[in-house]
């Protein structure tokens, strides 16, 4: 079975020229990451994810991370030792906060780094993933005291972080959590409650593991409203800041899940003992769900994310198997080739390298947007960086997890009846793969936000000037007449999302919600494609522009592939059109029974 | 987990409003199978395999079938009781012809039955849908002592036959490979070579099993010209015709598989005991691709079908779950609803509603063309039946497993979190439904074939005439206004696919083949969303026209589902005109490489 080679060529060329990290490396506090210092990182970062991290994916999968008896967690043979080496090369921490200790690169940067870690081994991936989440949460929310007894602790990873929202009868619907959390005279509270699916929510690799968790203080009100974050640490710090008795809460059971075997997901029950979990209040009480879409909206790009890095990494394995087996004649020949010379293995192929390049230029630009929104170098810049960070984060999450699941479906495609064998590989890719579109948030759940929430930002504005601002690559592109057929596509395609985002922004003014909901999806999806499409554009325009910024291989490998993705797969998105404007009548009317 | 009840209103509907049941029982040899008797058949049928073969499902995935260390196979718990009850029953040879004890219904009725089997156990029904493609071979190859020995006993299913064609360096090309066939003076052949992904190639179930071998005879010419077919028992018959000695091959081992674990997938060895295995030269020498092909169009079919009977299985499963799964609240409610009533949940429901009742109609139609190209009233109905068969196979084999993969996906996100746990059952039907798309034939093979030899039958004219066909229903259409907006989008679908019909027939005559193989996946995936849109058209139009033939529930449901595959899921085909007609230039530049 191959193994992950990180894409450094694309990465260093999608900061570079579709993002601008030069620019972004002139900002306050980002002017030790100028470019060639990044790619110097990346270059190791793409080692150790690939010797250290990426051969333990598979006996991960196989072995996954076991429950025993006394209520501990054993992860695979070799996932300890892993762990101790991220943490001490530094990689833990590497776009945390300085004054933490962690690196301080920028979110930019950081997300390509994770992208490595998540194409080495998604189920390993989650758990820095999450601890990245509470770091979050603290950073925003945090008492001096919880920094100063929690932040080093979690940015080096040498203890890690989870987040705790869902219970049996609350999971989109996060507001019917039941969890209570009772106040003591010492200031602290004691929480009862059982949560479920609790990604890494216990395992071996650290001391210590600080849960972060929703629970509701007595006479809170119902729903949303009503709910507050608390720091609840498995073992309670003595005074010295260091890991003390064993806090009140065990672990019940671990979900025998489709995929990221290797991730336990635990449903966790507060106050077993009866004294209740020692917990500390993170920020206002009542707070909770600001301080948990604090947590998620990073989490979410890192989901997004996940989508990307596991198509990479069953793009490589599929291009291998095409390169290496033997199978047929190419047309108008006598001579048996590899597979990857018919055309239908190629499309298959290109299908995926184009989608990752797009997936990756989105959400680099993303998180190049998040950057700015705090170290922006003007207010107007932050608050445009603000505006398009919440535009962008619910497509990220969702089109590139849609996405991750069709693309690692071709990788065991290409393979032929040896991708449907365990062995291989390629299937657990696309279990993996499938988890990605259900958490942090269901895919329908980011097309609502999207719809409900994002669309109606300033009255439209946003998605309006998102949308002029894609225009202007269309006229770069009138200077490059092999991109003809492209800036064709690609105009048509920015008019058809005019137009959706025009009806859904009327239905939403109107009060036809529903109407705005039944199209939700399929407008994110289209969203997320001609964004694709606008990015591959630029990505095509720079490698034709400049003839000297990279590999001449490299460039023109990338204009075919943007022409690819440009010419065979943007024109989907206007077949979306139609479903998304024809309302809810349809759908209300459905009687859905098995007849 | 909810079970499977037979959707027969469906399924009756289908057979005979959108097939003509009635005009197929008046042919010679159907009298018997007349619509009302058709029914009857079809409930008990739905009983049985509802209550014997569906609750065995989930154990058949936990177990699998094992190898056991002296090369047997021991089959889940339940399964050898179940199979003898489906024997017993007649259920195995109910579509197989009368004159060796089948119930000789029409195939199109047997496709009904079938997609019951495949919807309660995919992993079980592969072994019936095996023996039936033996028995066609027999059928219209077998010498009168070969249909004597084993006809019988096939068609009852007291034996099971099997399909070895791949070879581990012989795949889709099928020419290369090298399992030999030595003449003994007895008449009889000696097998040596080793067969993979063997489906069914060993079990407990039945007393012999009949293997049919694709192999070489000594001096045969290179590739599938030097092809011969061999009939090889588990157990030769003695000469009173009872399974006598063992033959001399061995199962070496059965594949670890992402799905179907239920399903023993043999690697065999022929000749190990260094005898060879005794065979019996099926039809002519060197013949041996046309009788494969007899088998596997059969098989095609059934392969296709089970793409419409998992998603069957996984939307009943999906439904049940979104009406009793009560989460968040309606627009403009503060009451919390079941997820049934979200927009977003009844998009995936109906999404899945609508491409299976289009898939079952497909299925459905394509049969009907297989009964008329025997039992047509004259040789120019025949030949018409055989043409469409042939342009069709193809299209139901890719399409509808191709959908399959998608429909069991959202079946798992209509569950959220639950779906990607295994105890559910959403995921066990969405790695099932994976093989789908690679067995038989890859789709890629059937969009090759559809797009290099079924296009181009007689000169286009097939796929013409059939294109002519669907226009008809648009003007049906005209008498009912609530199917307006359905009209306009199938007239424009339609539409489309006669153009890319053309240019890739052009194509083809121009010897551009190559550009014609570019897009060749996204047409079949064209071709079969157009078509299952002038089905449900048909549909509509029936259900409108005459408000007694079924009941006002069901038809007012039908033409709802009609019009949402028409409005929300038929315009996606023309979203593929672009890359169907963008051709091979840019693939073939690819310099595929990971940089």
């Amino acid at each position: 079975m191959p193994g992950y080679v990180a894409p450094l060529a694309d990465m260093s060329f999608t900061l570079n020229h579709v993002a601008d990290l030069e620019q972004l490396s002139k900002l306050d506090g980002f002017q030790h990451a100028d470019p060639d210092t990044v790619d110097a990182i990346l270059d190791e970062a793409g080692r150790f994810f690939s010797e250290v991290i990426a051969p333990l994916n598979r006996v991960g999968d196989e072995a996954g991370s076991l429950l025993n008896e006394d209520g501990t967690i054993t992860t695979p043979d070799g996932f300890k030792e892993a762990y101790r080496m991220f943490v001490e090369s530094g990689w833990a921490g590497a776009h945390m906060p300085t004054e933490w200790g962690g690196g301080g690169l920028p979110y930019t940067v950081g997300v390509v780094i994770n992208e490595m870690f998540k194409s080495a081994n998604l189920a390993f991936s989650l758990c820095p993933m999450l601890t990245h989440g509470s770091v979050e949460a603290l950073k925003h929310h945090g008492s001096e005291d919880l920094l100063e007894n929690f932040a080093e602790k979690l940015v080096s990873g040498e203890w890690t972080g989870t987040m705790h929202l869902t219970e049996p009868e609350a999971g989109s619907d996060v507001g019917a959590l039941r969890t209570k959390a009772i106040p003591q005279d010492d200031g602290t509270y004691r929480l009862f409650g059982t949560k479920i699916f609790i990604t890494w929510g216990e395992h071996d690799l650290t001391d210590n593991i600080i849960h972060f968790v929703l629970a509701r203080t007595p006479d809170a009100p119902p729903g949303t409203r009503g709910i507050s974050m608390f720091v609840v640490p498995k073992f309670v710090l003595d005074s010295s800041g260091r890991p003390g008795r064993r806090n009140d809460y065990k672990i019940v059971s671990v979900e025998h899940k489709l995929g990221i075997h290797a991730s336990p997901t635990c449903v966790v029950s507060f106050g077993d003992g009866g004294e209740g979990a020692v917990g500390y209040l993170l920020g206002d009480e009542l707070a909770g769900m600001r301080n948990m879409f604090t947590m998620m909206n990073a989490a979410r790009i890192g989901v997004g994310m996940e989508g990307l890095a596991i198509s990479e990494r069953a793009y490589q394995q599929a291009l291998a198997f095409a390169q290496q087996r033997v199978q047929g004649r190419a047309v108008g020949s006598s001579e048996e080739v590899a597979i990857v010379e018919h055309p239908d293995v190629r499309r298959m192929l290109m299908t995926m390298k184009s989608y990752i390049e797009a997936m990756r230029a989105l959400v680099v630009v993303t998180a190049q947007e998040g950057d700015y929104a705090v170290h922006g170098e003007s207010e107007p810049r932050k608050q445009r960086a603000l505006d398009l960070l919440a535009l962008l984060t619910p497509v990220v999450k969702a089109w590139c997890t849609d996405v991750g699941v069709e693309l690692t479906s071709l990788g065991i495609q290409v393979h032929g009846g040896m991708g449907y064998v365990e062995e291989t590989g390629a299937a657990q890719h696309f279990r993996d793969s499938r988890i990605a579109p259900i958490y942090e948030g269901t895919n329908g759940i980011q097309a609502i936000d999207l719809v409900t929430r994002k669309l109606p930002m300033r009255n439209g504005e946003v998605v309006r000037s998102f949308i002029t601002e894609m225009t202007r690559v269309l006229d770069e592109m009138d200077d490059h007449p092999e991109l003809g057929s492209f800036r064709t596509e690609l105009s048509t395609a920015i008019k058809g999302l005019a137009d959706t985002s025009t009806w859904l922004g009327e239905r939403m003014a109107a009060g036809d919600v529903n109407d705005a909901l039944a199209g939700a999806t399929a407008y994110l999806t289209q969203l997320g494609t001609v964004a694709g499409g606008w990015l591959m554009a630029k990505a095509a325009v720079a490698a034709l522009s400049n003839p000297t910024i990279a590999d001449p291989g490299f460039l023109t490998e990338k204009v075919n592939t943007a022409r690819f993705y440009g010419e065979h797969l943007l024109p989907k998105a206007n077949g979306l059109i139609s479903t998304i404007t024809a309302g809810n009548s349809l759908l209300e009317n459905a009687s859905l029974t098995v007849m």
